[in-house]
């Protein structure tokens, strides 16, 4: 069977009972996620501009949008809710394939499953068939496509979304190879939007593309039925890696999903994770460090150690700075700490000049190692690495900590309550009007 | 300069009374020829299932649409209206970038010019400009972009989409760069897609993506400045060929755009020109014939040269047969001469057998010769060159005969007159219901 063949198979076949327990806390986790990372940048220029272009054209008011009370068709509403939970970059990642899932997936899934009225149920299990499509597109892509320069978040992210809408869609096999094939000529997107706000929009092309296809393909166009496993792999720098398909249907790789609970570069959030974790376990005061030593993978180096940032922006690729933070006590995890006036703030200058971070060819990408000298001579030891799985609570407990920061405690109490509730709602639904 | 810079000011300072007439003709003639083959393309299944899926979205009745009286959103309407037009593949090719420009331009154009109440002038200006972008970038791109699997239609084609919806926005120099910015992430389209509804598919995602990005820069979105010269060009195998923008503004390449005026594949047309010519001139009879001989560049010879088709497809790929349709008075400028009986038509084997056709490295791609043997010992000789630009004159006769015969006169007659109406229009306005 051809790789597209087996993908939509997977669309066709897969029920919400296939699916494991626990795959379906982690996309109740990461919806969670998405849906604070949306409220949070919903006012973003990007998502601005996105609604203005998106409201003028108005349009069957059928799916809700971050921002506004005002629904809009599927594809509006997938576009701009991508880029909303883009907006901020503090959505999560998948480093099977260095992609932001989520923000390609959720927004197809949601518009989709309000248009056809679809159970609580058959959302979740759209939405992790989707997520699971983008993960292994994703691989099977590979990281030479990412370095030729496309964003995988937008280029395999839209198969993602794709495949979600086909499952609420009720789409047939030989309708998801096409949907497929009709992706392998509309999908696209960029890394050069970085630092743009072409970045978010990235996100929102997928899932708008996502839906775009599905319907169309509903609608009874037709396309190639073999696209991604010959051209588009091939005229856009793919690898073409076929275990990316492995144990596909047993093994869920959605379940490796990353999230960030910091708001600053992921590079950096091993060594948060370190020093606040001896912060936490000693009872650390600043007055009582000496000198601080972090040792992380070199290729880091390059990423996010700015020695002595004087922007918000520039504070979020400074270890120096984040680790500051935490020693005088800031929230690393909240968005609005990261001003320009950062920098100048009481105790931080102090606090960089005790910390030297250096690279260490033995640690993988994902590990650190934190050394913290006190003035009392004792020397405290902490090693991290943000490659292993957390436990479920542990996830969760960040993630409700994380949401409450992003959009308050009610409202992460509110969408909390209705993710819980989606496993047993007749018609799914979700209030977003925070 | 930057190649982007370069042609964000020329769709920023170029006025209506910079572009020669002779250019504004070929624009006004293009307009008839493409507006001619979406009304022929507009009941194709690729238009239904665009239909379909933008009828239910719906929203702002602003622009015409092919097919019904409703109107749409221009994104909507745009990408519509591009797939009519492509989906009969009847309509015009540039062989700078082997592209169908007309198709990717005009429903952008259009749409816009409704939505912004241009004038005619204006309307004629934004036209222009975005066809000669598409030109500039599809040739800037080149041949290396094209044979690693690209479909330039789709791809150059939304930039000139964008340049013309740009025009008529009244975007400045740095809005246009972020646009073409935009594309270089957003624009799309393999050649994978020939033979199914994704090819006309692939034209209308290239208006409609032109729209798009425009009107997004227009409600304040940015992007990265030089994203077309540099990581579009460089991850989508592009040639990076500066020589694309010599003359720009001073010469347009729009000028050389090849019109379609058989309704089969591209590479017999020099052959059907020759012949029809020799008919017409001695007023040939099948009965006089006693032998035809065709050379041709070789490379036709793996293109449309099948020896004994059987289909109203195959037909159009076989010399032998459309050379034969012309010797029987069949006219093959219809598409519906195509039938899947053709092959069992009255006199069309026996002409067949008289035709010899053979490859000739001696002959550019554009040229053929033609001899015809008679009966009565006389042979007769004609050449003919695709690519010699055809007297404006002729050029106006030979699309309205098609049009005629694509819409009806009565049609063809009220599109002509509002075309030629447009340069005295205070507000644009195309009126399709045919």
């Amino acid at each position: 069977m051809s790789l597209s063949q087996v993908l939509a198979d997977f669309v066709v076949k897969t029920q919400y009972t296939d699916i494991p327990d626990h795959s379906l806390t982690v996309v109740q986790a990461s919806l969670l996620d998405y849906c604070a990372c949306a409220i949070a940048g919903q006012n973003e220029s990007v998502a601005v501009a996105l609604r203005g272009m998106l409201n003028a054209e108005g349009g069957a008011a059928v799916a809700v949008v971050f921002g506004q009370t005002e629904k809009l068709p599927p594809r509006a509403a997938a576009m701009i809710n991508g880029a909303c939970a883009h907006a901020i970059d503090y959505d999560d990642t998948h480093f099977d394939y260095i992609g932001h899932t989520s923000v390609a997936v959720f927004p197809a899934a949601i518009a989709m499953a309000e248009r056809v009225g679809a159970s609580g149920k058959a959302f979740l299990t759209a939405a992790q068939i989707g997520l699971e499509v983008a993960c292994r597109v994703g691989a099977y892509m590979g990281r030479s496509h990412y370095e030729a320069g496309f964003h995988q978040t937008a280029t395999s992210g839209s198969f993602g979304a794709a495949a979600a809408v086909a499952k609420l869609l009720g789409l047939n096999s030989l309708q998801c190879q096409y949907m497929f094939g009709l992706l392998s000529s509309r999908a696209s997107g960029l890394k050069n939007q970085f630092g743009s706000m072409g970045k978010p929009y990235n996100a929102g092309m997928a899932a708008s593309n996502g839906v775009e296809v599905a319907l169309l393909v509903s609608h009874g166009m037709d396309s190639v039925e073999n696209g991604l496993e010959t051209d588009f792999v091939a005229s856009h720098h793919g690898e073409a890696n076929d275990q990316a398909l492995a144990s596909l249907g047993s093994e869920y790789r959605f379940d490796y999903i990353s999230h960030k609970f910091h708001a600053c570069c992921h590079g950096t959030h091993a060594a948060l994770e370190a020093l606040i974790g001896l912060r936490q376990d000693y009872d650390l005061r600043p007055e009582q460090i000496k000198h601080i030593q972090v040792k992380v993978h070199s290729r880091w180096l390059k990423v996010c150690d700015l020695p002595a940032p004087t922007s918000g922006l520039q504070a979020k690729f400074s270890y120096r700075m984040v680790l500051a933070m935490v020693m005088q006590g800031l929230n690393t995890g909240d968005p609005l700490a990261y001003t320009d006036h950062l920098h100048k703030q009481a105790g931080l200058q102090e606090s960089m000049a005790q910390i030297t971070v250096s690279g260490d060819e033995k640690l993988h990408d994902t590990q650190v190692e934190v050394g913290v000298t006190l003035s009392d001579g004792r020397v405290l030891h902490k090693a991290y690495d943000c490659g292993v799985i957390l436990p479920m609570t542990l996830l969760m407990d960040k993630l409700t900590t994380k949401a409450q920061v992003l959009v308050g405690a009610e409202a992460a109490a509110r969408i909390s309550a209705q993710i819980a509730d989606l496993a047993y709602a007749k018609r799914f639904q979700l209030t977003l009007d925070s």
